[in-house]
């Protein structure tokens, strides 16, 4: 199991290879492993722990706003897919196809899903009769499955964890304003709880999800600069309503078609998270979705009333917090220490002898290596102090990142120039022509992020092609 | 929407077709719906919301047994499932198999996980280095395949949503101890929670699953008298261990194969909820996992004040209930009395101007159709009380039918008679033979339940062929 140095060792220099850094954390912090199946991963004890905390104040939140939870089948006929013409070219190519149940060739071939949409609007066309009946707020927690062709664990794999939300209204003004609450519940989500800051705006008709006519997203900034869609929330009109047939009889007595909304968020968000708080130390959890919110240490466990003294604060403090106590005895405290700052826990507490005689144990801080002496009598309340002071501090490192990693380009050669040095976002005004993105991409590996809700004036000209231009948007590689 | 007798009549009478008044009740309360996939359920909210309180109790029971939650993939390489060779032969027949991904015929089809012993034991060979490392108590909530031939919603259907928890030990006696530790849990919630009545016991030879040592079962009864196996947890010894070389090294520095076990409960426990306790004015839900355990009804509504004092009173006691409160105008409270029995709501509150004026409201019990006068100020209370009431009620009343359909059998004669007069359990001494079961079975429908731990001597010999027998066992129709 090898000593301090080893263990450094173990994971690549962030700085030097931040891909490697990546998948080094995923698999030495135990968040998931690689399976038999190529594309799969499993998702650890450790992993499914933030996934959990996630989900469940996601969840606390889609309630708050009307939401409940149900189920629908994780197999779609072939011809329900092909109902809605872009919805179809844009899942098509990357579904696994079931031909085969119970020994017999099927008759139609079963899709798992990617993504729902056709299969709620089916069975929303069979509920829906009176305006009375809607509005329908309805979201699944649930596998799907998209053939991808590179993966990496939770930012791209061939089986993801998701939400999708999918809800039927009877205007369209009341469908685009809950598009937009639920973005803001994913920016709430993303920027309380997983202390990352984002960037909030339309995505061009280019990035739009496959049959929407408005996509909105939360876009984030990782450690290396990258940028990385962390949730999306979708407006349709009445794009799948007509296909489908999701009628009603509206105020009026006449019959109508229903506007929909969808909206998702994924196991990605722990990609989200490794990625823009982890360093050379390794994993660093925001306190509020950490599965351990401090690790007890005994340091000279031999000695007489240590490891009791342990065992009795670990008790008082699993009342309130989550809390492990790690009294391994084939391991030093070093090798410990170590071990558990790899592992992201945000606090550390030691406990030795001489601090049981002073009536005190030292604190030390995940995410700056401070070291607090704490009364023991105090412990319960500075906890809760240093926690919260953790969960901003890492929020706040962020967000000066996205200050320092956003530039303005005015042409493509500062954009050029800006992405190379600096990654980040560019800031641009932008034509409108996909033809312009598709350039931009090329030249720079870049893509637009989204239209920011807040805008500002640049200039008067698209950043490409130098015609008059009056939307700004962000633009950056991406994961 | 028509008026009460339109709206009885819509459901088929319990006592003349149970199997019509089930599915009637299933789609009329909107627990679930068909959908275009044959065999393939939607859960709808109602129903989801039942699931929820079932997994929120179980989940925290679970992780007081030590369980972590995890993610395994939900597709299995035909060759993983291959290796152990029971397990294939009980599974393989009812698999769903993805033969294309991408676009492209895959080199190896994968299966749809019907269970996921394959996949878990391949995982935590290459997790597993020392004993130090053991227990692994993990578990995941997730939805499982099984194409099944007939189906019906919640109890038999080609997708259902469960919980599979997979362990490995030490020794045999931890693990074995596991198992059983495991069963009390599903007792816990089935009698606790849901108000069902159970019978524990270990399933004969020929009822095991797939690759068990053994299997213990948690028997439950219906409102018909068939039975309903609501929970099962396996002790596997080494059988999965060995072929798929989970291995460790031994306190004695030894390698030696882990002993497994695992457990799994479904959304088949809705089904349960519902034919235990259901009746001919519909669903009637324990107060402990009912969505709403309380609607209020204002009567009067127009007049003044009432919907005020209603929306009063519905702020107050969401504060520690799940409460509804139903101001739909388009509907009578005769309509809206019979809408809420149906749906199995527990308690009905009225409230109307001469109740107001006397600082009172009536209480109406769902299970005994009991009225109760309750001052407005003692409402918490009174409410919990009779909620408390009910739960317990409902959990007696099929404590009784368990002990009047529970009849005795000491040969073939009697066992028919029995069975075909009274349905139920049949206790009978049985030799141990499978042909003696196959035989029960083709001559009455009954298999066998389990051999329960509680054993009594009903006679010398077997029901069946006479010869000597020392096992009491308790057979029945099932679902």
């Amino acid at each position: 199991m090898g000593n301090e140095k080893d263990f450094v060792k173990e994971i690549t220099n962030i700085e030097e290879d931040f891909a490697r850094w990546y998948t080094d954390i995923v698999i030495k912090a135990e968040l998931a492993d690689y399976t038999d199946v190529k594309g799969f991963i499993s998702i650890r004890p450790y992993g499914y722990a933030i996934w959990e905390n996630i989900q469940n104040y996601m969840d606390k939140k889609f309630k708050e706003h009307g939401v409940k939870n149900l189920s629908m089948p994780v197999l779609i006929p072939e011809n329900l897919l092909n109902k809605e013409k872009e919805h179809v070219e844009g899942f098509a190519p990357e579904v696994a196809w079931v031909t085969i149940g119970g020994g017999e060739e099927l008759e139609e071939r079963l899709c798992v899903r990617p993504t729902s949409e056709t299969i709620f609007s089916t069975m929303y066309a069979k509920w829906l009769s009176s305006w009375r009946d809607l509005p329908y707020k309805y979201n699944q927690w649930c596998n799907v499955l998209r053939w991808e062709k590179e993966t990496r664990p939770f930012l791209r794999s061939r089986e993801f964890l998701w939400q999708e939300g999918h809800t039927i209204h009877e205007t369209a003004e009341e469908a685009q304003k809950y598009t937009l609450e639920m973005l803001d519940v994913y920016a709430d989500v993303i920027e309380n709880l997983l202390a990352i800051p984002v960037l909030k705006g339309r995505k061009t008709p280019t990035e739009q999800f496959a049959g929407a006519e408005a996509t909105y997203t939360v876009e984030t900034l990782m450690h290396d600069g990258r940028a990385l869609q962390a949730g999306t929330s979708h407006y349709f009109g009445q794009n799948f309503s007509k296909p489908f047939n999701i009628k009603f009889q509206n105020r009026e007595g006449k019959e109508e078609y229903a506007y929909q909304t969808s909206w998702g968020s994924s196991t990605r968000l722990i990609g989200a998270v490794i990625m823009a708080h982890g360093d050379n130390r390794g994993l660093k959890l925001p306190p509020r979705i950490a599965p351990i919110q401090a690790v007890i240490v005994p340091v000279a466990m031999h000695k007489e009333g240590v490891k009791e003294k342990a065992e009795e604060l670990y008790k008082r403090l699993s009342a309130k917090y989550r809390i492990e106590l790690d009294t391994r005895e084939q391991y030093s405290p070093g090798y410990k220490f170590n071990d558990w700052e790899m592992r992201g826990v945000p606090v550390r507490i030691e406990i030795g002898p001489r601090d049981i005689e002073a009536g005190k144990c030292v604190i030390v801080r995940r995410d700056t290596a401070e070291k607090i002496e704490v009364n023991l009598g105090e412990l319960e309340v500075k906890l809760n102090e240093i926690l919260e002071l953790i969960q901003q501090n890492m929020y706040d490192i962020c967000k000066k990142r996205v200050e320092e990693k956003t530039t303005i380009a005015k042409n493509m050669e500062e954009f050029t120039k800006n992405i190379d040095e600096n990654q980040g976002y560019i800031k641009t005004m932008w034509c409108g022509d996909a033809k312009c993105e598709e350039k931009i991409h090329e030249l720079t590996g870049a893509k637009s992020r989204c239209i920011p809700f807040k805008q500002e004036h640049i200039s008067d000209t698209c950043v490409c092609c130098g015609k008059p231009a009056d939307k700004m948007v962000m633009w950056g590689r991406q994961y």
